[in-house]
């Protein structure tokens, strides 16, 4: 069989993608709905509202983050097991709670409480997505190459995680600081990882 | 043709997944627009938004779990038939409905009528699943294993029904007691089943 | 080559499916929205928000009908063109003013003016799935079985136009006759259609 | 190999599609969520709304545009590689701000500012989707026929962006233009192109 039709959608990864594409486009989504208009039409109105802004755009950066990087991983899936569906509502979960947390953030930049709590919001986040990591890891300890590439994964997730609790703590007693820190973490992110111009593994190799 | 090739998707079924997924993606995710921003920026405020919190994330893990079981039963469709598009549809609107008993269950968490019409609401959605879970096993009654698989599902909606039932009764008098007993009924679902790691059936055997 | 692989998803149609059920879904949802929970926490209370529950069920209803019609129609399409890209997106704009004209009415179901409203939102909706009807037909002419059965498509869709410009003009004189009107028109999509059952049309054929 | 099976879903694309679709999907409906009952049950008060239904009808035509274009340009994707998946972002990112310069026109139409902010807006969309379409014009280089149709779609986003640019510059003297303008420079798009009705082209080719 040729290599094309190995890349043919397997039903089950197929819908566990679908449902979190679903779930993660209404979160990146749903935030917009926390974009008040002004209520006067004038550019300093539209101005004043520069924190809310800024938390839309870098809540926007860390969500559109997160699904480049659960693409990367769910492409590496064997097997669609219980603890991985429930993993992965997991990290639904923890991302379906980042708009919240960005309109207090938006609503109250300079309180600590509000960029303590999105710090552990983030941080709930990256370790429910280590937690996807590790069990696609251990469905392809068998294949040195595959495991490789996602072991790469998981030390990036494990950086992010540990710069995110930092920030955190910061963020207590330097609030808005949270901001500026995670839009740091995400910059990790860009660096082009060659891994992800390969073909998809063959999954029945 | 090799099993490889018995997994393409099936078109019809396709797009009852996608539509299906679609929505209760949606339902997941709008319970957030009902989780305000507490008003001030303390520890204080947002600790006392726990009764929102706490439906909240029960109704998270309760959707979730017709998700996943959800997929459970139409992987097993042999044919898209009227009455089965209805049937998904009145899954699909009962659980339409539990965001907005979420939010009157999170704004009155000790008051009687809430908790009952939250047990009614599973009650409808437990009642609603049964039906479409009846259908696909029809559909498979000459096909013992398969039959024997849904049977197990059919089994389990039947001990949820009884178990909500229960329950919503008991809230009327034992105010919360629905969150507390739902949960209960939702761990039920975290056994894992054999079923789950089976590849899918081959639909033309 | 087998009949299974005639039935592998059509990229372009695949994507347009996938795009209107992502809208339809988002509609069938977002009215949910529009159901406030009741301020107080009383069964009084809750059966006083009858008329928004009952324009809810039946616009629920209403839309799920479209779906299953859109899904019947759109698997006969034989060809991407942009008047069919168009007419979909007409479409796909009707329905979504159902929500508004839903909220409108649920508020004043003893009112004209929003009960005819609800009944032009209709008409527009029944006489741009008509149109879409209409290019997917041609596009069969020359296949007299599959024309066929778009053809009772059309008749339907025009059976239900003449019912709902009757019933809208009625309602102006007789508020609320809008709701039990439509869901008489609705009750005809329930007589199964032998069609539905039918394998998928060969595309190539 | 048949052609037929060369039009099977690529995963990778699937996927950046299908989000893609899915955020597109809920920006073109969460504007309805703006769309607000009036008040009173009267066509006066519904039609004293006409500048908020005239910025929807014209931003979901906008946003259906940038649909059917997004659909023409990806179609043509070879790789999926950072680049264009975080391209594809951008251009989500700023069609997500439609509803809000949406629903601020909306309220203030006779106001300068919220007529250069929807202008700027519209600006933003058309330079990321530019980008979209440069980096995937890239990918095809070594084709001259492919190349030569996504050139169209260059040429056609570069005529849109400095339409978008007068009207914008227009509109800060003369509020309400930004409708008039763009509206026609939608217009632009209904020529239809014999390129949509051509085949998919080979990936392998």
């Amino acid at each position: 069989m040729s290599e094309r039709q190995t890349t043919a959608v397997d039903v089950s990864t197929a819908r566990l993608e679908a449902f979190s594409d679903g779930v993660i486009a209404i979160i990146i989504t749903i935030m917009v709905l926390d974009l008040k208009a002004p209520g006067q039409a004038t550019a300093a109105a539209l101005l004043a509202e520069w924190p809310t802004f800024l938390s839309y755009a870098l809540s926007f950066l860390l969500i559109a983050i997160y699904w480049v990087n659960h693409r990367h991983v769910v492409r590496y899936t064997r097997r669609v097991s219980p603890g991985l569906l429930w993993a992965n509502m997991l990290v639904l979960f923890t991302l379906s709670l980042i708009p919240l947390a960005t309109a207090w953030l938006g609503d109250h930049l300079t309180s600590p409480v509000p960029n303590v709590v999105y710090g552990l919001v983030l941080i709930a986040g990256a370790l429910s997505f280590l937690l996807l990591a590790e069990i696609v890891y251990r469905q392809n300890r068998g294949h040195p190459e595959l495991a490789f590439a996602i072991h790469r994964e998981r030390i990036k997730a494990m950086i992010t995680l540990t710069a995110y609790a930092i920030i955190t703590i910061l963020s207590a007693f330097l609030p808005g600081a949270i901001l500026a820190g995670s839009g740091l973490a995400a910059l990790m992110y860009f660096t082009p990882t060659p891994a992800d111009a390969r073909p998809r593994p063959h999954r029945d190799s």
